[in-house]
């Protein structure tokens, strides 16, 4: 048995939208899925058990961050990441590649890997497709990542197109060198800028190489919105269909529909987690920031449409005090309420699919959060 | 129906040890209790249910920050700090006197009360009996406090013996200004410094005005620990048996002990959340820096003898890296157990009352701990 299931449940007749089931060693993930990040084995701020009452059922956690701190040796002698950080559901992991990349001052590429240095000691370190597999199998979570170059944004065509066709040769002996097949899926990624014919290339060659699931990698890089949408749209029909396909590191409320919309069955995004560490939470009305003075003696909650327990429990004035007093616990609510609004959105988004009503909801949805609808 | 019932269920036989239970419009308390310092209405990192979880059946808040920030009347309108806070057991609120003189850089004592600078914004302020008890009725706590001074230590006889005085004035005029006799109990404060004729006095004084409930104030201000616990011992035979005693910013594991054997009912301390804060745990076998090296690779829980949430599900491996991240689960992880500790610690202390059996408990425990025990 594989370690991984993909069923399609549904597809929607009016746009690319899928809704889907992924099993894997530690859960059945319903999709489309958002994927809280947890980058250092913690979704900042929560627990396990707040981060599943949320309905959460996979985390994202960073291979790179864990390679430097605390060492995959101790996640490993320890039983793995999940019981590392005492998370029962699903976990995927990506490759260290994007953080080598944006977080190292000095990086070197070869075609052997990544030459770099630790933007905590300054250490040199290197990190290749080998080494990242092996990181990843030490620390066994469900869904691992191919070993990849993000190209910057903006770089030239032949810039990208020498990084794609490494990508691919990593791809491959990224395949090799994974112990684990029984029980990690590796995912290929699609790589290939901004260049229609160089993301199709990248569909091409990755896909040849049989991976259990794709993920679209290089968006979301400082792009405008459409020509992300524009993207997407344009590569996902060169995936197969019974694979699942995750766009990486996307995760705003309008990125979410706009995906799903194209194709996409998994987002990941530190959106949440990190804009509620200023304060700023998601509501079915727009973003609310909670140190405007105008929420001082507001007692209604977050979001008079969420039942989630902070909306239950707590009022702006309260939450705000918190957070102008400096106090954790403001930004543990503020935390949650944002990874529960955006699962939440998803669970409302894979209903819509299943009773063909997606874009009447986009429609509601943006008109109430203050969004343009487009098209 | 008054606010407050005490009744005192046993008293040792060999120290003055007492197994007591109050009632409050909020909780069934039993004594001795620890309470959680909740500063700010919200106990540093944790959740109002987590702080049930430790067992917690009282918390303090402070009537000076609450004041300064959101402002009483935020917490009045919303219909009060247990409602503010989502806490529905007992909350105890000090009167604010200790932080005027220990936070406010400049201040100026007259009989009306006390001129000060807000630490936040360095307005002018003002707090008297009169301002102290209409800020903590407007806050709604179970049991609140008079608004006495805490002598410097060390003083003066002649300095410590005309605010003693004072003291006893301002107490009569918050007994007058307290509106909600019915729902909040006022407790007098002791004070005398370290002198025993002026705590004799002090305790004849205040116990004349017949309060529901005595603290000694004035004491862990830097003394030594052994004139401390001796100023309790001291003074504790001074306030009536029928009435609950409450021994003010005491917290230590050691002080725990000593405080009860001195006949002692209730205490508080911040001691368990700072020093989780700064990575330290109190265990069965004394303090653990979780920072230290020697932790990183250590895959057992904080205490093998403790059966909190943290112990059954973290190892010191992964709340140390938490730590080093500087991710805030780490803090919440340290800070619960310290907690539940402390809260643990004193059902057994009232367990080994009623079983005739605390000296033993206390020699046990401090032989573990790594404390002397004397006498
Ligand atoms: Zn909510
Ligand atoms: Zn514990």
């Amino acid at each position: 048995m594989s370690a991984l299931q993909f069923q399609l449940l549904k597809e929607s007749k009016d746009s690319m939208a899928r809704r889907g089931r992924l099993t894997t060693p530690h859960a059945v993930i319903e999709t489309p899925v958002f994927m809280p990040v947890g980058t250092q084995a913690t979704v900042k701020t929560l627990s396990p058990e707040e981060v599943m009452q949320t309905g959460a059922s996979i985390i994202l956690s960073n291979t790179y961050h864990l390679h430097l701190r605390p060492g995959e040796e101790i996640v490993r002698e320890v039983g793995g990441l999940h019981r590392f950080m005492n998370w029962p559901r699903a976990l995927l992991t990506d490759s260290g590649g994007f953080q080598v990349f944006s977080l190292s001052s000095t990086r070197k590429i070869t075609e052997q890997g990544v030459h770099f240095r630790s933007h905590i000691s300054g250490a040199p370190l290197f990190i290749g497709p080998e080494e990242s597999i092996a990181i990843q199998n030490a620390l066994g979570a469900d869904i691992i990542m191919a070993f990849d170059e993000c190209p910057p944004y903006p770089a030239t065509r032949e810039y990208v197109s020498d990084s794609l066709a490494r990508t691919t040769r990593w791809a491959k002996r990224c395949q090799t060198a994974h112990e684990r097949t029984d029980d990690q899926a590796l995912f290929g990624i699609v790589q290939g800028g901004m260049f229609r014919d160089l993301r199709a290339r990248a569909a091409e060659e990755i896909t040849a190489l049989d991976f259990p699931g794709y993920a679209l990698g290089g968006l979301s890089v400082g792009e405008e919105k459409p020509l992300m949408y524009e993207m997407v749209e344009f590569t996902t029909p060169f995936l197969p269909k019974d694979r699942p396909r995750y766009l990486m590191g996307v995760g705003s409320p309008d990125d979410l529909f706009e995906g799903v919309l194209r194709g996409i069955d998994m987002f990941d995004c530190v959106l949440p987690t990190r804009i509620a560490r200023n304060g700023t939470v998601f509501t079915s009305r727009g973003k609310l920031v909670l140190k405007n003075a105008s929420n001082a003696r507001d007692y209604s909650p977050l979001d008079e449409a969420c039942d989630c327990y902070v909306c239950k429990n707590y009022s702006r004035a309260y939450i705000r005090h918190l957070l102008k007093a400096e106090e954790t616990f403001g930004i543990r609510l503020t935390s949650y309420h944002n990874v529960h609004f955006l699962v939440t959105l998803m669970a409302q988004i894979r209903a819509a699919i299943e009773e063909g009503r997606l874009l009447a909801l986009r429609k509601t949805f943006f008109e109430n959060y203050g969004y343009q609808v487009e098209g």
